[in-house]
């Protein structure tokens, strides 16, 4: 029973049947029927015009973002645990020539205005130091905390006076999405994102993660950015057809609801073995090494955090049985 | 009727049953079961030890490739008209932090011993002007045209004299094949080849090239730029079972054999119309400019390639009739 | 007795008093007294308001002005023997992330209008082909020929019409502004060269080179560019000392003169056997391997350049009685 | 009088005179009778082989070191504050195209043996986390402490064990050796350190600093490097004629001895106010707003470090008076 990574799921059959639906001639790379309707598909999602690319992977998406924002003498403000800083294997300094991830604190990898605004305070505005062009944030957090509307606004209203651009890495946005209800241009562009890594293969999807700009007029420099990278895929269509799938009757969000259905049952089996609060579909909780085997001898897989600290990652096609019964052997536990 | 691009070509049944048949939950990135057993596909394709890796293009194919035999300071040996140098958008100076292309002449995109001698004769060995590092060659030619083993490997002993890198991008390598009969481990490894992008996209694919390194000690390298650049897809089993399904049964010689048939049929149409021998899946010809356009009308796509010449490509699933109302179109124009 | 290059030049006596002059303490970097005049100089002696920074080298100074213009993903329009694309070891792609140098023919090293414009249209406007950004010529060139205002202007025309940045690398501005007479303006700015380099070094400097920034809002990210290259000295005044002791009493302009009039007297004596009109202080002509060893045997060094011709250089401090000398040889071949 | 960096020292008459010296004609870049030199010269210093290369800055020296031991993807374990991490505006970032800076902690930035192994084992070994490549320190460091040979010995066996190239970036090399005494190898190479930043601007210089390879094999790529970042300057004989005349007659040793003298007169007055202890030339210590403040009235000049301290370094030619006028002035707060 899998629950380390929610990178281990299954497609989503929609997707794969869109898949097969578009199995036909068509032109190469972007200019296929289906890809020239993502813009369209993801403004009306969005409810402003924006510019939509698909890349094979959320690190490619990020990276392409950051690229725009950010010259390679420059610099992105991050939390010191973001997935770019510590999980693409530099791909961010590649992708943007050099420059500098400057990390910052918080609890639960959430940044806060404050601590955006001393950060850039900490910095000399000269020559010798990297100056910071661009702020990154990721929602759902890599530790499952979800940003408000409210929390994106006020760190937007910092970009804006410290003129930085605004990134949001929303590999598990289906998750925060999925938390937050409401309209998904009110923690985006409304609140100053001007570009969206927006997850798709966590959440059904197979090979498609797509880069959202509300700033459209970076789209067409991303573009040959992208082709750079060797992400020009040349049979886009089948990178399309599964975004739309997963779009098609907001797929994307019960998928993102289901995982986090299965992560709320588990958290309250944890109680106060909690070690931040779950507002999506990853948990952390307190373990001893005695408790982490027995779960691993009861077939359960998931990563240890750190010492007496695990994480626990539950999907969108995850059996309820599966969950059920890892609550159970946490409950067994006490509390 | 698309003859512009085997880019345009729908995928094969079997490579989408194969990706059907690869949901379900696995290890992510390319720790999966299907993943895992690529080296040893490959290794027993070309009857040597060599590590395969999945990309999502050729581009990436290609760079990653260089990028291992080529240091930044570096260059590259190649055809003027070759892929790299032409239409890769300046991929191969991305992944390789800017090292040289240094073009080379030759019929067809063909290149000699002799050439290649010449080309590194010409530079200087001194601090001042770009050292070449590496020899890449496509097979088949950008205009379809095949290096034989012996000419490939006439080319080896050049490398091995100027201390150069091997590549062969083979984005064709299944129509080269096709045409060269024989074993492939005699146009690659055995020929000098150290590494070889093996293009199944063209071929019936959908999303997944292979990166064949001949020298396995550079494959941990090249995985660590894979990730960096974002290559390194989170489901990599759907990668994976593309490629297995198109070696199994050799379906991608099978593939090759009919791309190339069809052309061999609208090259005995184009008689003395061809400027250059038909090799495997491309037919460069020449047609007036009424001729292109009466072509056009009759609903066959495909591009002029200057001025009186235009270029067809063939596909592995061109529907016969299409072949033979071309090769007809074509044969009422006269010779 | 030296013709092979004007690197090989002393530095000029007040090049060195000036430099003495300025060993006091003074504030780091280019916050000195000295550094601080630099606009203002160079402002005057173009007759706009330009930015000028010194760096050490040309190559660092042509390299800082590209960079200024073209992005990772662009290209460079340039002569094919342009030193940024034959002796510069790759740093032009190496300060631009890899830029891609996009060459051009044309006699003596020298472009036209039409040749530009022909080069644009030979590249597809889409992303699989690299885009130019910018147009670099070298005054005097490369082989010792000498743009006009008017040839500049027409060029610069062509820029503005293909949306270009347009840069001029004048390690030999001097020698050419020797030979064109008139106001430095006429032959930049009002040319529409937008950044130039400026050399001093091969003019009697000894490590200062001017980059001059006629779109002065460009010099601010270039200032950072330049700390990242490592190229702030930390004692700048020495730097600005040398160059302002070049522009004093028009330094710069006698020693050019000087320069051309030792390649005049040469080119005198060659007649027919010139391959180039000889226009600054460079002097091709046609040698036979016997001729070039006699003139070798005589105590004169220079380079071949090719089977049969020779490069000769002649400096700012080249004694007389060595121009006589070689002068007096070349003439015993006949012509 | 200036006690804010002894970047703004001027330069020893011995540099000027010997830069006169060489003005004469020679051989362009590094191939002139002075350059050739250094490799014996440095050689002799240290006891053993090396590859000895000028270049202009500190910051050139240090980044051209790191780019021979990182690859692209690597990393370079630090300490948070050193100059490279926080003070060259991303150049290790350019030379390295991209490789990441690894921060540790540690007082007066000083790293230890445990600290750096602690940093490698908190980096999981596969691809997407950066893999360090290399350490480096500082030495005399940041905060003017000075790593003895045995501290160095010990960081240098921790970088065998863990497959590291070492680096000390010596900017004040020669403060470090004025205070340890005894022989150059013994705290370099004897110790593990494969490069060496071996400052000379701040001892008494003018534009030359050295880069010193104890491996030597690593110098041919280096010059590539070198002139790849444009460092190779055309009249390199006047960056050599520097460096030997401070080499003569051990003037940098003496020249380092008479700043730590100066440092060590001020510290003698801060007493209990010292953060550190003063090793070279620099003195941290506490001070009031109001004591700063009476310090500038009187003409000293010196940096805030943080909220009530302050940065106090002195330099090779710093006036007898001005050390003892600033003793006094600072004796008068009390301790």
């Amino acid at each position: 029973m899998r629950f380390f990574s929610d990178n281990a799921a299954a497609v989503h059959p929609a997707v794969l049947e869109a898949m097969v639906a578009a199995n036909h001639v068509d032109t190469a790379y972007d200019g296929d029927a289906l890809s020239r309707t993502l813009d369209g598909a993801f403004s009306d999602l969005f409810g402003t015009d924006c510019a939509a690319m698909w890349v094979s992977t959320g690190t490619a998406a990020n990276c392409l973002a950051l690229a725009s924002m950010v010259p390679p003498h420059g610099g992105v403000l991050c939390h010191r645990e973001a997935h770019i800083n510590t999980d693409e294997g530099g791909a961010p300094e590649f992708y943007t020539h050099g420059a500098k991830l400057i990390p910052l604190e918080g609890e639960g990898a959430k940044l806060t205005p404050e601590t955006v605004r001393a950060g850039r305070r900490a910095i000399r505005p000269d020559v010798h130091q990297v100056q910071p062009h661009a702020l990154s944030i990721t929602n759902a957090t890599e530790y499952g905390l979800v940003y408000t509307p409210d929390e994106v606004a006020a760190l937007g209203e910092a970009t804006r006076e410290l003129g930085l651009g605004f990134h949001m890495d929303g590999a598990r946005f289906a998750n925060a999405m999925a938390t937050l209800g409401g309209h998904p241009g009110d923690v985006t562009w409304r609140a100053g994102i001007d570009a969206l890594s927006f997850g798709f293969v966590k959440n059904g999807g197979l090979s498609a993660e797509m880069l959202i700009f509300f700033r459209q007029e970076w789209a067409d420099v991303a573009k040959m950015r992208r082709k750079r990278a060797g992400h020009l895929n040349s049979k886009g269509r089948y990178q399309a057809a599964q975004v739309l799938a997963l779009l098609e009757a907001d797929r994307w969000l019960d998928n993102g609801r289901a995982a986090n259905a299965g992560a709320a049952t588990i958290a309250g089996a944890a109680g106060s073995r909690l070690v931040l609060p779950v507002e999506a579909n990853e948990i952390f909780l307190r373990l001893t090494t005695d408790e982490a085997a027995a779960l691993r001898a009861q077939g359960f897989d998931f990563y240890d955090w750190g010492v007496g600290e695990a994480r626990i990652v539950t999907s969108w096609d995850q059996p309820q049985a599966e969950i059920d019964a890892l609550a159970a052997a946490i409950r067994t536990f006490g509390s």
